[in-house]
């Protein structure tokens, strides 16, 4: 980090000192930025930096339309939920009327985490059971319930015993089986192993969009005979929409649509508030009054007004602008624009994705790893300007998944920039080894 | 209900309809405010109502200092923890200096659930352990992990098989003890029980005040010597700072200053950000390498610029008004009042609490039981305009936790009118029955 100027050796050291060490930094020059302002954010030298990963600020950095409701509603009344109030009922009907009808209540939380945890506590009210199943690098969030289903965290956070994994098609064995076979055979696989272990399934619970097992999109539906086989066993099928939701997608608009199933419940969280902290689950009316008969759920500051303008105004925001549709066209476009690199480089195996989740795989040469390469492209995206990041159980695809507003001058920084990373890594020195 | 008017009526069935059934309102005739200021919340007609229970809009409700950083900060950036920002340092550092040096790393979350559930898991990492003990009525967080170490939520939530619960001391039995080694017996014994079940504790976590077990604040110190009992044991020492933290109780500023305790991990939440999701663990640097070792934490929102900024206008407000001071006198204040009031009607037991965590435990009459009582002064308070609520396992003790910025002329108002309201119920019918 020997580039870094004094002020951020400072911040770093202050870093060090203050918070824990499960902190982590992206990058070998972390990126200090100053101001965001749609797909871009500006570093201390106004220094632009096209944003290409996160995933967050969906209607891009700073959208005035949302910063004017938080504003707004912070300025006016911000209480909770034991008092009537509008806000967080207009949010809720705008939010269920992009699902299908047998998703009907909202329990609004604060993060994804707080979402996904309390979709598996109804899970496991409305069942009686405990069993969770997830895919093999599955990503969920950090709350202990969720830690214990999410490997992608490392052997040194331990699964659940009552947690089984499954394999995406495309990391079994070939076979004469499609991939939809395939993945509900892992599933049943997965449940018998429960079943010999005394344990029912409570949920399935499936991330739509497979971002942390390396962004599998493809084919279309094929998890829908694995939602059929945990119904058969009594669980639920929970849809992890937290990364996949909100037309990041493109005019499927939630992940689980592309795939033609129906979840029990789905959840969602990050682009919700476009920053600001706001998350929720939807469920069938009859899970969630399983769960209310049993418990009360007060979440201090889930659906507190304030929360619930951010994310009314973002959808707003996604119908006004015909956001669903510039997503598909322009993920479509970016997607074409990489694979016309892929036939440039052999570095690059694979391009796939849908809307705005693309994931390009790399492939080793005879001087890298895949992996050494996806990490050398990122860095030398950063240098040039754009940022991204890594995914998938190898650390070998790059994870593209910009603000939602990307553009198709933005898809061509963003091919440009990665056709001169490519070609500077072959014509640099060979990696120390 | 009948007293609601049409508007309020349609959004209660709106409400049914979207909302889970585990969402619950208060009073008969729920509040619907619409804006609130200082201490007070105003409904559609403009009437004022005192906010005597909200402890997280602790610099009163709207304050501008707050709003305006949020709203300035939004507007600016707000972005995630792996690149580099100030304000998060700031935060930290300020919010450290408000913590004895042993505690020395922050990790930030968006709630005091989330707060809670990281510290059971830093504790866990630590110890090598997984039990956990807590008080008879705690209340610790919605997580599955926090809701089975709550045993506040009811008996069809199950406690975990790691749980053990404790008996505060005012509710053993009177032996030659003191309260405090009351209490450390009571842990010793659940120590005991653990370790005759094969499990280690991996942690004592109080909240400092006992809010769900009906506030229990004296006698200061009475803690201490079973925070060695966990100690000796191997665990660490938890202390809940959601809502007893950040100048709540006076000048100590954290309730386990006030019982001259030393804790391992402290959690905050509900007043941080004065309403915006904010919240934090702070723990001993021993006990963040360890996690930080084994594990990422990442928390898509935690810790985000506006999130910070919001808590460090939070920090500066209460030092800058001094805060501490003022909360010491007007509670002294305010609890001087209700002794008085004592006096007068033998339907208050005990008036107890510190700084502006106040508990009046009502006593039982000829005609009414004390819970009766409570509900019933409950309702005549929000008739006369003072917004209250109700905690203890016997759902008699009145819960007074207003902002801090609370006056002694608001003091005077809560007083008064309860006595009017106790009062009106000896004169009025007798109940139902």
């Amino acid at each position: 980090m020997s580039g870094l100027d004094a002020d951020d050796r400072a911040l770093l050291e202050r870093r060090r000192k203050v918070l824990g060490g499960a902190y982590r930094l992206f990058y070998d020059q972390p990126l200090h930025p100053q101001r965001g302002e749609g797909v871009w954010l500006y570093d201390r030298h106004d220094r632009a930096y096209l944003d290409a990963y996160n995933n967050v600020a969906c209607l891009g950095h700073c959208h005035p339309h949302v910063v004017a409701a938080i504003s707004r509603q912070a300025a006016r009344l911000n209480t909770h939920t034991r008092y009537l109030d509008e806000t967080i009922l207009d949010c809720a009907e705008r939010l269920l009327a992009t699902l299908p009808p047998p998703l009907a209540q909202v329990i609004f939380t604060c993060t994804g985490s707080e979402a996904n945890d309390l979709a598996y506590r109804i899970a496991c009210q409305y069942t009686g059971a405990q069993g969770l199943i997830v895919t093999r690098m599955a990503y969920h969030g950090v709350t202990q319930a969720l830690a214990q289903a999410s490997p992608s965290l490392g052997a040194q956070v331990p699964l659940g015993t009552h947690v089984r994994t499954v394999e995406l098609p495309d990391a079994c064995d070939r076979d004469a089986l499609t991939p939809a076979q395939r993945f509900a055979a892992q599933v049943q696989r997965a449940v018998n192993e429960l079943a010999a272990a005394g344990i029912r399934p409570a949920a399935l619970l499936l991330d739509s969009v497979f971002a942390s097992d390396g962004i599998v999109t493809d084919p279309a539906g094929f998890i829908a005979p694995a939602v059929e086989v945990i119904h058969r066993a009594g669980g639920l099928f929970i849809a992890d929409e937290v990364q996949a939701g909100l037309a990041r997608l493109g005019e499927p608009f939630w992940g689980f649509v592309r795939h033609r199933v129906s979840p029990d419940i789905v959840t969602l969280g990050k682009p919700f508030g476009n920053g600001h902290p706001v998350a929720a689950v939807v469920a069938r009316r009859e899970c969630m009054e399983a769960f209310g008969q049993a418990s009360r759920y007060f979440n201090t500051f889930g659906g507190n007004p304030v929360s619930c303008a951010a994310a009314l105004a973002v959808l707003e925001v996604i119908e006004r602008e015909g956001i669903p549709k510039r997503v598909e066209e322009v993920g479509e476009y970016l997607r074409r624009g990489l694979g016309q690199l892929a036939a440039l480089h052999p570095e690059i195996g694979q391009v796939r994705g849908a809307g705005l989740f693309i994931a390009v795989a790399f492939a080793s040469n005879a001087e890298r790893s895949a992996a050494a390469i996806a990490r050398a492209v990122v860095e030398g995206m950063r240098e040039r300007g754009v940022l991204l990041s890594l995914t998938g159980a190898g650390g070998d695809v790059l994870k593209i998944r910009p603000p939602l507003v990307f553009e198709r001058q933005h898809a061509d920084i963003l091919v440009e920039r990665l056709d001169q990373t490519l070609a500077a890594l072959r014509a640099g020195p060979p990696p120390m080894t």
